[in-house]
């Protein structure tokens, strides 16, 4: 069992996703939340918070691996630079205990979930709480934490599967 | 005796600078340096060496206070974005040791140094240079740094000033 936690980065709330992923590839739901960072008195403090309960998240649930979404950035300069910041804090975290961190495109992500790497975001966050089973309405954010982590675990299955795959032809050499 | 760390980031290279500044606002060099992030496999351990060569300086030279620029950004969202990136990861080194982090605009920096929001970048290093008594041409993203220290150096003996007057005022009454 391998335990992956998503994360989709964002600097007035950051969405955490954590789920399980078997051999076979079958996930799992663990946990999800959005870490809102509007209460924060300036921006390094806001990072602060982010930092910390990100990290305190990972302490609890300690994730084997960690997945994160490539940010599309719009046209604004601005609002890119303070998602980029909340990116570059949350990776942050991460790397601070080790843990290798995935990057998925929205595109990338889509195809995953839905099939169609042109999907509507509301189908996605539909998807993910099919995939999970869970009911009611999930907090967009999170559920975007959710679907990276999904993402990362059917890529991991299908290299796995390549891996096992590989392995078996060589045996039969 | 305040020892401040100044930082000017960036996403492939990002500066380092640290004074010493005395009661009566006097600033000494103490060390200045550009942390390379260019040798990184990908994007995360990029900001990787920048978390740990940052905080690697923070835990030698044991700063007091950190000045940081807020960074100017230009027309491309996606440069916008990677600056973004390492600020956040550079204020995630300096929280995580919860020192209190002072953001100072370029013009602020332009006024502190050459008492011109509008000078040439160029003359600001030349002014490090000369108030810090260093010899030679000094590497532009450390020149910044040290910069942004010497702003913050400035404003806060500026503060400091005015509280002494203003305590000295209300004693008197």
């Amino acid at each position: 069992m391998t335990r992956i936690l998503g994360i989709d980065p964002g600097s007035q709330r950051t969405g955490v996703g954590i789920i399980d992923v078997d051999a076979g590839g079958r996930t799992t739901h663990v946990h999800h939340q959005p870490l809102v960072l509007l209460d924060a008195e300036d921006f390094p403090q806001r990072l602060k918070l982010l930092l910390q309960g990100l990290g305190g998240l990972i302490e609890q649930y300690r994730p084997d691996e960690v997945a994160i979404e490539k940010v599309f950035v719009g046209k604004s300069a601005d609002s890119a630079l303070k998602l980029g910041q909340a990116r570059g804090t949350a990776i942050s975290a991460v790397v601070l205990r080790d843990l290798p961190v995935h990057e998925y495109a929205a595109k990338e992500i889509k195809l995953a979930l839905v099939g169609k790497g042109s999907a509507e975001k509301t189908q996605v966050q539909h998807m993910v709480g099919l995939m999970l089973n869970l009911k009611g309405k999930l907090q967009a954010d999170a559920a975007d934490a959710l679907a990276v982590a999904i993402t990362h675990a059917h890529v991991r299955a299908t290299a796995n599967r390549i891996g096992i795959d590989a392995r078996a032809a060589w045996s039969r050499k």
